[in-house]
């Protein structure tokens, strides 16, 4: 008998091969650094970003509020704690989801209009993804909930010294390509979420003749941003994810499709959209984690304030890679094993295996790629992510691995109207 | 019944515990690079060195002789191949083995007098060791038995555009330490003997502020060396090399130890040394091979003209530590599998586990170090080692993994005068 699902199964299983095939053949390169007012189509001044399905602002808390508050000061768009918070109640300082703006945010993924932002092109698709600034290694950052004079002065110091420098060495470039400097960086023990130790220096290596030109030349503060570079080896995470959205919005509105186009999370929960329904979001409740912690912190401060870099694991990296990158085991806890095994088990949720980012320990099987709705509610399995953790008083207290809530995958089954229960016709 | 063997156990305990001491302890440091000639105690110009157990000249055949020729025309010492010869004939060119310099030789392993060395110093123990510089990508190679106009050439360029730079950045930098710089290649997908890509550019990196204000005051031929180092991923091995030597003579000459500190080939033989018996040489067969040739090669071109790399395994390095190195499987063959089996079988005939040198895949269990002659003996279990392999034409036509002989340890065991079935009082 010819049900609805199975007459569906069929449609499904092109546009998804149609969406996979988009997500491939994505040819990411880093084109241009760029202030956000210029260079985000829609952005005006008056306009925050930050991570997850929108919001209005009454129902942001805790440290993703205090980072609202924290961009508004910082972008001088009030004078005081209080001013903020005014004009938000009022509307004239507005906020918006990053995703709807072709941005990421890493953590609370907050952006003001005089942020310096990637400019990361698919030139295989011709759309474009941006993502601002890693602020560096000090565990008090705008983007984990603090905003002080610290916060303030190294915000400022990527804008004027950092982002001029990587920006005319990029130009000069003519653009650098990501996604073999990332296939490279797979092999040199990153999976390019929470680790980025190779990716980081080869992206430094792929600016140097732009650089040593630049020096020779006496541009201002070559030098002092470059070694800045050798000594941050979260740079290129930023990379990362613009690169992953440049390539995941490739994949994108693809009508049938069940594949997973986005996962973020906010204060108040995660959130998934799917191919096939645009860009609507499928919220869940926070995400399940485990972790570890920075020496002197403990389980109960850890809390949500948002975070969009999943979007490595929708492209096949990160958690998705982590058995590229067993020297994780130390920042974020658990052990070869449980990592390898962790990895393994992606398989049964995707779509396919990345033919560009590789696993040397899996024989240089591609990543598992492209997460499946209806995958991950036959198999129970849900998505796993390497991340941050950020503490209740602000600032990083330490990392982990956390996993998608499975209500996510059952609100998107439910708008695209599939059978959930279909693992047997999937090839696996 | 207390035997001589159970007897002397006791010391070679403690000998082996003082060598090993020694060698975790080594911290190798490259403090600068010197011309042969001017740094390398003892070397004359009429000096050519050449890698494994020394030999007189008649023994020298195939690749490892035509080095040598190489090498006496390259240095001026002769006019032609003729002439060489008859200079090699009549001792009016005299030979060397590299370790009896200080030195260690990849392949062929040829020193001439104007060569540039990097200048190793094992800041704990005070002693030196040098090796000279990579000649570049192309196959054709001294060390790999070739010489022509491109291989004089290349040579030429080493000599007077490359170390020059290389020189003077380590010097202005006040040497670069080794140890954690391999540390941290070992996290980064190297191995540091077949494979560089990571700690090459790290040290890159390591010399990058004085690389820039060398730049800004415009000491000729940076940009272009820097960039030369940038396209070639070996060019640390030769760091690694020196490293190791430097490592492993701090932990040669204890009375009584059974730890091996050298292992080197010649186009004769495979030859170990052993740190209770100083400078001797115990030699064996060719080793025992099993590779990935290039395309257009066949496994009756392999060749044996010599090789000293080996000194990585010496120390826990190359192949004791091919599981931090999965994606060699594809540049010299194996599977994962084999890689991993082949590494933790090695701990069945070392003396420890290093305390710098960790693999992550093995939860950071330290890489087995300083093969135990006894211990070999005992398992059956021979060191593996993984090396470029050299074409009877010249020239380097594949990579892969040797053991070497059984007879090596044999005959050392008998000058050490020690039990050969010792493995069962012996801490695994």
């Amino acid at each position: 008998m010819v049900t609805a699902a199975t007459q569906g199964a069929v449609d499904i299983e092109k546009a998804n091969a149609d969406a996979f095939e988009r997500l491939t053949a994505a040819d990411p390169w880093v084109i241009d650094v760029g202030i956000a007012r210029e260079v985000i189509p829609g952005y005006t001044d008056d306009l925050i970003l930050t991570s997850g399905a929108p919001m209005p602002w009454s129902e942001y808390v805790g440290g993703q509020r205090e980072a609202l508050v924290g961009g508004a000061l910082f972008e001088g768009l009030a004078a005081t704690r209080e001013e903020a918070i005014a004009k938000f109640d009022s509307g004239e300082i507005r906020i918006g989801a990053c995703h709807d703006y072709g941005a990421v945010g890493s953590l609370a993924g907050i952006y003001t209009a005089s942020m310096p932002v990637f400019v990361v092109e698919n030139r295989s698709g011709g759309n474009i993804a941006f993502c601002n600034f890693y602020e560096g290694k000090e565990p008090r950052r705008l983007n984990y909930g603090c905003y002080d004079q610290g916060v303030h002065d190294r915000l400022l110091y990527v804008n004027d010294v950092l982002a001029p420098v990587v920006a005319e060495a990029i130009r000069r470039q003519g653009g650098i390509a990501l996604k073999p400097l990332i296939a490279r960086a797979l092999r040199m023990g990153d999976e390019v979420h929470s680790r980025n130790a190779a990716a980081s220096v080869l992206f430094s290596r792929a600016i140097l003749p732009a650089v040593l030109d630049m020096v020779a030349e006496e541009v201002p503060n070559v030098r002092e941003t470059m070694l800045h570079l050798a000594e941050n080896d979260y740079f290129f995470l930023r990379l990362s994810m613009a690169a992953a959205k440049a390539s995941a919005d490739a994949m994108a509105g693809v009508a049938g499709s069940t594949l997973v186009t986005a996962m973020a999370f906010s204060c108040r929960g995660f959130a998934i959209r799917v191919s096939g329904t645009g860009d609507r979001w499928f919220e869940g409740p926070p995400p399940i984690h485990e972790g570890k912690l920075f020496a002197g912190h403990s389980e109960d401060e850890i809390t949500w304030m948002g975070g969009e870099s999943p979007i490595t694991e929708t492209i096949g990296l990160g958690g998705f890679a982590q058995a590229c990158a067993l020297s994780l085991q130390d920042y974020q806890g658990g052990s070869p094993e449980v990592m390898i095994s962790r990895n393994l088990e992606m398989y049964d949720i995707v779509h396919g295996e990345n033919p560009h980012y590789r696993i040397p320990l899996f024989g240089f099987r591609g990543t598992p790629t492209a997460v499946d709705v209806r995958k991950v509610l036959a198999t129970g399995v849900l998505p796993v992510m390497d991340v941050g953790l950020a503490g209740r008083d602000g600032g990083q207290i330490g990392a982990g691995v956390i996993r998608a809530p499975r209500e996510c995958f059952e609100q998107a089954a439910e708008a695209l109207a599939v059978d959930h229960a279909i693992e047997t016709e999937v090839p696996r």
